[in-house]
């Protein structure tokens, strides 16, 4: 087996207000910054096991649908290499 | 003023544990991929006027320490770009 780092990043639908990027984007304004708009992300950075690229990558796809973003509200992409 | 568009990432200090990364890792190892390793970051997404790119910069500089990174526990890093 081979370890492969994949960086998944998920974000909310584009339909999705964002109450974190709206909570975040008032702080800012408070604070006299002159901010059009704010809008948050999660990163999750994982190390995995896989026989291949190929394999990893699938690997990683599952486990965004399966756990990491909620399909009906999240967006996400992500990049996998191998780590040497 | 300039519309300028930065993108702020923030995660934990390598000496401080990372609940959550460790909470995915062990529902992922449920769930029998093979993970060796999960760590969380935190991205902003921030729409900002400013004069110059420069001053873009030091603003989103500004915004991270005062507000959006925890200069205890976070370590973070930015992009700053002109929006055409």
């Amino acid at each position: 087996m081979t370890i492969y780092h994949a960086r998944v990043e998920i974000r909310l639908k584009p339909a999705h207000v964002d109450p974190e990027g709206q909570t975040t984007k008032k702080a800012l304004t408070d604070l006299n910054y002159r901010v059009e708009d704010v809008f948050t992300a999660k990163v999750y950075e994982i190390d995995l096991d896989a026989p291949s690229l190929d394999k990893a990558e699938e690997l990683v796809d599952e486990m965004s649908r399966k756990l990491l973003a909620n399909p009906v509200k999240d967006d996400y992409e992500f990049e996998v290499r191998e780590v040497k």
